[in-house]
């Protein structure tokens, strides 16, 4: 399969509330009022780890049948730290970004524990997200465009 | 500022829907018709791209007067590309995640160019997802909890 490019578009509306556009669809996000914003919606970093969430649910979804485990219901749930003196105030030492995350699987099923162990490590190895949080990725940025 | 843990929970709906849920808020995530999903919701790696860029707007509107830019409009555009063949059947040697993104801010300002690239690079060093999608993070899984 050829290499496919994904698409967003993310821009300011007031304050600190943002539109994010994918093809037909949209998300408001927003910080708390504790972190500057009007509480309009999640903030990045919980999108973030949104992102990794549905990621591994739907790698769990797309292949439960052909790894052979019985699937009936499935959720993850997510944390991660942050030290917001990072960005907010740039102290030296203090990484922006999460300096750690974790996350629990449930999974209501008749398969095996043993099963669902070698599963949940298939789910693991395979969820694009996860690659990109655990391993970093190039980002190129381009200058900006005055308009 | 003591360390701050955000959280979220991601849940499998039908087919690969994702409902997930931050505080009051939630998303649905899916995807397209072309890997498997029935195109309700964007899907998780495009959310990933919305983090970044939603991050990178915040910071820009958080920090644009204390920086002296005269922000008048913001939004970034952003891309990503992915080898399918990754995720979908394991091949060798391709990488599940983003191989490279791409990211393009336009900003309506009557700053200067010297004055905006500035910024732009500041915007850059205190954006907390691109600090994760550069530089990866610890990733801690629990045991899946059999329901």
């Amino acid at each position: 399969m050829a290499i496919e490019t994904f698409k967003a578009t993310s821009k300011l509306v007031a304050g600190l509330q943002v539109d994010n556009f994918v093809r037909n669809f949209s998300t408001r996000m927003d910080e708390p009022k504790s972190l500057g914003g009007t509480d309009t919606g999640m903030n990045p970093v919980e999108a973030l780890l949104t992102a990794l969430g549905s990621c591994q649910v739907i790698v769990a979804g797309a292949f439960a049948k052909s790894q052979g485990i019985d699937l009936q219901d499935f959720w993850v749930e997510l944390e991660g730290d942050l030290d917001p003196d990072g960005f907010l105030k740039g102290v030296a030492g203090v990484r922006m970004g999460f300096q750690e995350v974790r996350f629990t699987p449930h999974i209501k099923t008749s398969s095996s524990p043993e099963q669902v162990k070698k599963f949940m490590e298939f789910v693991k190895s395979r969820c694009p997200v996860g690659d990109v949080m655990l391993n970093g990725t190039k980002i190129v940025p381009a200058d900006a465009v005055i308009e």
